[in-house]
């Protein structure tokens, strides 16, 4: 029982890494479109976001078909619980790369990045896709130091997220009320997007340490 | 055994209404605050919310014990899993409320609601409120009929936030920067709250119905 519970948990850790990864290729597809105006990059953004859909939910029922034919307890539990977790996560993380593809589509042919900030939406964009194949990593090696990198990561995104604001509240702003609006959604999807990122790192951490962690921790 | 899980299952039902009415109760403090530039309204939100992470965080823990020690196993496993995530989502509604009062807070003692806006917001708001105090109703009751009342209410609301953009972006915008910012963030929000709403309704109407909704239906 014990080795068919192996095996189950190792089947959970692929597909969650498999869904990690395309999670991360879809932010980098999507951050590239944003910056380049690519529409049809961004279409392939939109039109794929089913297929992770569809994969967090075939992993919950994976989880779900554990917890009723091989009933762990005690710690064993929580890993599973943590997989049903980590798959909600990365689910939204799917969604947000998917609605930074929308900006650039609702946008086009016109810039979606607001002039003046396409270095810091760049660098944020990099940063996300960053942190998600660390995700990838950090479910793959079990190296916990990666959970460090990935909140330093996101403090950065985080200090950039607040430099926009300051940039369109400043007098210097010139943008239209568009560009406006498009800043503050940008930087609100590409700064939670981190945010989601540490919260998964953190049940991650749990899968290989034990140390179990609370769900109210990614607000 | 079965008796003992029944009254398992009414104790996840009497924190999860508890923690609906907390949550309903946090948005109109909130969405009154932002309407009125109450800032001490704003701060009681944003003191209270640890609250709502509090007693989800309490709420997991039942349920994770409850899987341990009762194992159900079918419907009863896919209930227990439902409460899981019905609480990460209103732990969630629980955050937007206090992200509303931030807002509030961070432009005090100027009003966040910017002008020509107020009739959208106040509405908004409105509903966001009745659809937090009728999800607590609906897990109360499990009258069904009243997830009808909260997507049709999250329809109003998605018009709502379409109109936000509309005005925003028509020629007779005459909103600063800060107001275009605090439009885009606050509706964002609202909408939000709306998307969270349904999702959980969803889940509560398995409870009631056994009509199990996969988990990526929040987008």
């Amino acid at each position: 029982m014990r080795e068919v519970f192996q095996q189950s948990l190792a089947d959970v850790q692929d597909r969650l890494i498999e869904i990690a990864e395309l999670v991360a290729e879809a932010m980098a597809k999507a951050t590239q479109s944003f910056g380049t105006s690519d529409v049809a990059l961004a279409e392939e953004v939109i039109e794929n976001d089913p297929v992770i859909d569809e994969k967090t939910v075939a992993l919950d029922e994976l989880a779900i078909d554990i917890l009723a034919r091989q009933q762990p307890v005690a710690s064993d539990l929580r890993v599973v619980v943590s997989a049903l977790r980590i798959s909600a996560s990365l689910e939204r993380m799917g969604d947000i790369a998917e609605h930074i593809a929308q900006l650039t589509r609702m946008r086009f042919p016109d810039r979606a990045i607001p002039k003046g900030l396409k270095g810091t939406f760049t660098k944020m964009g990099e940063l996300d896709v960053e942190l998600a194949n660390k995700l990838a990593e950090l479910l793959r090696t079990r190296d916990v130091a990666l959970a460090d990198e990935i909140r330093n990561a996101d403090d950065k995104l985080d200090e950039l997220h607040v430099s926009v604001f300051e940039k369109v509240l400043s007098d210097s702003w010139r943008g239209e009320a568009a560009a406006t609006v498009d800043a503050t959604l940008a930087s609100r999807y590409l700064e939670r997007f981190g945010d989601h990122a540490v919260s998964v790192s953190k049940k991650i951490v749990y899968l290989a340490t034990g140390d179990w962690v609370p769900v109210a921790d990614d607000a």
